[in-house]
């Protein structure tokens, strides 16, 4: 029984079956997002993610998602049409938001709309909680990154740890915390993204190829690329080759431990 | 609410204030603990959970333990007095043990017995559950590493994932999915377990130093090194400083993504 643990419905708040990571560097914002879905270990599907909101100029802006797919695909589908403001009685949306923080609390108030509906409905032990990462820039304001709750909260991420990850998230968090700062490089970041995925989906089954990325440099507001890594990709696989001879180098140059027994 | 779910209570067979690891190569076996035990974070001692039986010659065993400390330290002191064999009525401990198999199921005897004893008495909440890793030979016998779940039943470490990991598990997991192999030399797969050690403390506050490392090599019946790391211990920050190189370098070297923009 307990070597099936993992098979034992998520506590609330877990998503195994998905990894996004969102890197906000002073160059800029990098997103990944893996496109696995599942209900259950043979009902395993590819679905998009990682979503694209771009008017170039305007406003460059993307979500990705984790947990209860019903949950996050209805709420953005509510967001697309609106949501009306009391004040003014005008349908609100992330194209017509002032500003990140308000869109952010837009697609807070959808989540948790349809959350709340959803959860009512669903069989005990049907968990319809999710989270979502997002970042972007709107023209003339600063560009933000948000990590967004079931129920509609949200952090803010910040300079002193330059990313925020939803999902399957520990397994690539050491590689983000040693080598990941503020200063980094746009596409070092991006290839420290693509380690902290890649060390995901050998540890995680339940996390793989493709995966989907988005990259914006600071102040362009447009995406300076959009890309799905396919399997096979041999950048990819050579990013992970290189990581792993690295890893034996520093073993060879590391001395052997000087403990004697105490 | 959302922001502090690690704050609710551990669901089922997750101890994510310990981190205990046993690597298991050719050449011998690696077992490293941390020692840090909580009951609430304002309550936070350092204790002893890599254990040590030795008769030097005869037999080497070492057991670390993850989960309710009053259940794992029962369970140990119950088996150092000794579970009655049915059949011949002769009190069995690790001492007399035929074999690690044997070993293994009076530990998992012990655990299982005082597990469902405390487990029945304490409040809703409080998570009796434990977990532990047993490793060592007898003389004449096979060098065996095992996991022992709170019910009592194991799983054995094999030669194609030659370590098995107990408490906070996911952070250290893809150093060693990466590095170790069942021909790795025995102070290599220490040196990689400390990084999978390092790697895990920069991740979680709840882990930290000391750590308790013991190394047998195989068929020496006997520790090769016994070892407590205590904080600012230099070698411990030597490694994890050149690996942090070793990941800049690394990064330097993979040049930049090809993707265009798709």
């Amino acid at each position: 029984m307990s070597a099936f643990r993992q098979l034992q419905p998520q506590p609330k708040g877990q998503f195994l079956m998905t990894y996004c990571a969102g890197l906000l560097v002073k160059a800029g914002l990098v997103m990944i997002a893996d496109t696995r879905t599942n209900a259950g270990v043979d009902n395993v599907s590819t679905f998009r993610k990682l979503h694209i909101f771009e008017t170039p100029g305007d406003r460059v802006m993307a979500i990705a998602t984790a947990g209860n797919l019903s949950v996050t695909q209805s709420a953005l589908s509510m967001l697309a049409e609106g949501v009306r403001d009391p004040e003014t009685d005008e349908l609100e949306t992330l194209q017509t938001a002032p500003s990140m923080f308000r869109a952010a609390q837009l697609i807070g108030a959808c989540v948790r709309k349809v959350h709340k509906d959803i959860a009512a409905a669903v069989e005990p032990g049907i968990n319809a909680d999710c989270s979502l990462l997002f970042g972007g820039q709107i023209k003339g304001g600063p560009m933000k990154l948000y990590l967004i709750y079931t129920e509609g909260n949200f952090i803010e991420c910040g300079r002193d740890t330059p990313f925020l990850q939803i999902g399957e998230h520990k397994y690539g968090k050491p590689i983000l915390v040693r080598s990941l700062s503020y200063d980094s490089d746009l596409y070092d970041a991006l290839k420290i993204g693509l380690m902290s995925f890649d060390s995901t989906i050998r540890s995680n089954l339940a996390v793989g190829l493709p995966i989907d990325l988005a990259i914006m440099r600071r102040d362009d507001i447009a995406f300076e690329r959009r890309h799905r890594i396919e399997p096979g990709d041999a950048y990819f696989q050579d990013i992970s080759e290189r990581w792993s001879k690295a890893l034996v180098d520093a073993l060879i140059d590391i001395p052997r431990p000087p403990y004697a027994s105490n």
